[in-house]
């Protein structure tokens, strides 16, 4: 940690802070500038705040020099995290996936079209909201349980792997039982007591950027999780809140070389609510994968002028078809080219 | 809802719209313009999606007409919602409350101390967490159920009530039997689960505005609450996240005039958590109550720079004595000043 | 334009309203739905202000049905637009263009290493800047004219044409003489006057979008440029400004796509100043044009530990030399890939 | 300047960094933690570019201690600058002003009834807009000089000083000759061209807040029109750009305590722009009077549904004149309420 003096600091409140440092086993070693006074912390700084140093009033500014995340820093588990998914699939480390179904299961019916569909189409695993986390109380708010027993339907005749949102630590075990990735909604990354709970569970889980959370809150949500110690993370960006309105979010790709430098953990991109828009999804999928991006998450829907929610940005079976294939170009290329984070 | 349709859409298209509305009793009346055809629907659109909607080639966008927000509006419920406080308190209406005290309730001593000082200057309730949302699962957590031990102590000693944070549906039968005004912090706003939980209890609820999130959604919340048919709901405005680096957050103070027109209930400003220092506190406060809130949530620490959160924007009891008085003389002014939004 | 009238709004009001209209040669048709009633304005509604109309006290919102912008919308112009480049290159319309130098010209021999680096991996132009802008004023603000002739002499030593940014309509001359694409930069894409300036003579003009500037800003700039009737303009997407920090902006990839959809213009993206730092050029130079970009702007730099400015997002020509082919296999894989915007 | 040092750094590198820093009279003071070694960089770092060096790859970041700004720092100028404005009136020190009038100057008895309304009222100077900066180049652009001959008419009339907005270095010697504030537009916060030629008039200058610009940035733009030397500088808050849309921009009210404790220039707000709405002006020009503005720039216009420009943000006279009252009581509160920033 580094603190700041300000110029008018004088010698007794010094002193006085640096003694009181020493007595918390901290050491206080100066740089003296022209026109600034600046000190470096070091020892056992971990009791420290940074903001209650920031407090004192001969003190002009405190800046962190670590990263405040661990489990999940690429310094602390310097190779790519590989996760198991069902079927024999996998996810980092070059395994790419993509995680594909309408936003919310309506019928039985829709469910296993889509399911079948996508699988016919090479999607990795199922996704589908059981449980939907809707900004207003008078939207659909998902089948629930129900939508739950229906996805298992799917995953028994499809065979693929099944991703759904949880919402409450009242589900907690159903959710362990029944689901094969554990997806925390971007509205819940900062939902703690949810974060610890679902870390307790041997699951992956996919943990969702929230819309103005910056890279570094998003991993440090993924250690509230890793700190649990049995699940594994899968971390998503699905577009961030900005003035633009020309989209529902605004996509930052750029997180996914960030991100892919400071963590170990699988980096998947959800170009559905990272848009808004079904034609955008298509481009942006490619571009995710060009990126660098360990998989994505993509809304499909039979019948998108009609589904429950979000249909404006779900796309059609054919065009997830299509698209499939022309991923399997950008991956082929991608593939040839290597650099440096 | 008002439907705009493209310049190349074909009659055929346009008819089968307008008999697949007709078929769910939803009536489309158009306006032809020189360069484009727009639609009001009219009739029971409840059970239409916009998003879905928009998803037909043939559409170029289509705008909602009214606020999707209902229990919280104005047009709902045109007076001012009056709540009741401890003591005799009261928010809303005119009645303004100012909740002071610690980020975190640390000890007996120190909550004990706070509360006796901000009564003695004014304050209408006690404000502490003892249960707290840490960006950083290596931050103090909070003192969890001792901490509402703690405040209970304190409620007792001073008369003052408490308001103190719900992070999970597990302590609701907790909160509901032990607290006077149940918080739901701004990393919750979106928490559905857990807004819809407290809103079954008979107890006020202050809800704090996501970081980013409209006033559009922050009523839509409310409603979450409200549905529920128990409680009621103080709104706080606490800043947003944007750009700027130089503040924590960006105190949002015209969220105040633009809520008092469209809700009728209490909206109260937290300076602490909308600033993120300590000296900016005291100017936001007198501003926060010139601009017509109803009233104040300060964080107030007898050894801020020894805090275990928050010290940074945390004030003294004597600064906070000293606010109090100026907040007054502000009040008195305001008094005299009427005005139309 | 639709009118979204009060509920309180007395007949009187909505008589005396549509009279006004109709003596300016505008229509109300009106649309009675069960709660609201709402005017779709027919006629000639150019002299129309939207905000004027909304300070009605009886109406509730006013909402803009067209585009803003005419001359660079794509309906206005359905075709892609291609601009010749010097060297009988082109962009747009299927041809891609990399735009290639320092931020900042420094010297003759830093500028001649660059451009025939930079020309002898396949660049299309030489970017380079001779008046900067910088954010203060003790920076290096550029070589100004003299930094124009080293520009010049890299051109006819490489035959690379030069992009580079005017900041005042005092050197127009020079620039029309000298330059082969005029640069605006972001800070001045809503400097209306330098815009039409720029408008006035016959060169491509390179627009880039402010950094809080939306994308229908973005195209009304373009219109100020268009509207000289004699430049023509290639957009550039540069980043954002948002919340996060962990990149100098977020470079926005989904105005990609939104842009080709709604423009006939070129569209390039900079990830030098979209990301703010080296290592993320690469992917993201990657993902750019997997999303359909026309062209890329990338800041190269000989020796970029020592360069005057931005040195920190400047990539060596080694590693713009591998970029290159990098990028010429994602354009090999595009080229086979065709979707609907 | 402080510069942290990456774990994986060779001895090799190290030795060779501070050898390349020393030949430049810089030394570099080494504080080894026990994962992190961090150096303080001492001497003439002025020549060091802070992106430059965190190029070197063995260089995790760096961090600036000292503020890029200096003439308008309250640390170099600790007292209140104090600006004489026509007709023995003054801003800053504890003098306040008001400036009022039309977002443009429309026609000489709009112009004229205006200035007479907001003379009456109270007002310290007349604002109203010659040239007008637009989004669209389909929309009123101003009368231009005429625009700017009418105001010198209300002038003559009421004795009210004039400030009005200059958007090309075009019109230097107009405005320097007409014009008592000469103001700069947010659009242009950082056309820097603009800024350096208005500096070298003997005129105050009115410096709006760029829409996403920091208040770091708006005090090294005030930089580059004090460097000439001869200006004064009046800083201006108009609304930042954010995700909220209920409001124009995000009035971020914050900024005034924080430029009042960085610098020693006067801080207006505009509450007009800031909101966008006529209805919100009101509130938010009490709000930032008691946040401790030193004036307020505030829309008037007669008949603000007829307004050619911003008719949805104007008040009318009659309003003006009850607001100007209840400022008056807000001011004389705050005028004895004293606080530390």
């Amino acid at each position: 940690m580094i603190v700041v003096i300000k110029d008018d600091a004088t010698e007794a409140q010094i002193d006085g802070f640096i003694r009181n440092l020493e007595d918390r086993g901290v050491f206080a070693k100066a740089i003296k500038g022209e026109s600034k006074t600046v000190f470096g912390l070091v020892g056992d700084v971990s009791s420290l705040s940074p903001e209650g140093l920031a407090r004192n009033e001969f003190i002009d500014k405190v800046m962190k020099v670590s990263e405040p995340y661990k489990l999940s820093s690429r310094s602390f588990h310097p190779d790519d995290t590989v996760i198991d998914l069902p079927g024999g699939k996998k996810i980092g480390g070059g395994n790419f996936a993509v995680m594909a179904g309408p936003c919310s299961v309506e019928s039985e019916e829709q469910i296993l079209s889509i399911a079948t569909d996508v699988k016919r189409s090479g999607a990795t695993m199922l996704r589908g909201g059981a449980f939907k986390p809707r900004s207003s109380p008078y939207s659909f708010q998902g089948l629930g349980l129900d939508g739950l027993d229906l996805l298992k339907i799917a995953r028994q005749k499809t065979g693929l792997g099944i991703v759904t949102e949880i919402m409450s630590t009242d589900y907690i075990d159903v959710f362990e039982k029944e689901v094969d990735v554990i997806q925390v909604g971007a509205r819940n990354m900062q939902n703690f007591t949810l974060l610890k709970e679902v870390g307790r569970l041997g699951k992956p889980v996919l943990l969702k950027r929230g819309p103005s959370s910056t890279i570094e809150e998003l991993l440090m949500a993924a250690d509230y999780v890793l700190v649990g110690g049995k699940a594994q993370v899968i971390l998503c960006e699905r577009g961030i809140r900005t003035f633009e309105t020309a989209t529902r979010n605004t996509l930052d790709l750029s997180a996914v070389p960030v991100l892919k430098k400071r963590t170990h953990l699988p980096v998947v991109v959800d170009p559905s609510h990272g848009t808004g828009y079904w034609n955008l999804v298509y481009p942006m999928a490619l571009a995710a994968t060009a990126a660098g991006a360990d998989g994505l998450i993509i809304e499909v829907h039979n019948q998108p002028a009609q589904a429950l929610c979000d249909g404006q940005q779900s796309i059609t079976p054919q065009l997830f078809d299509d698209l499939m294939k022309s991923l399997g170009k950008i991956r082929e290329a991608i593939s040839t080219i290597e650099y440096t984070l």
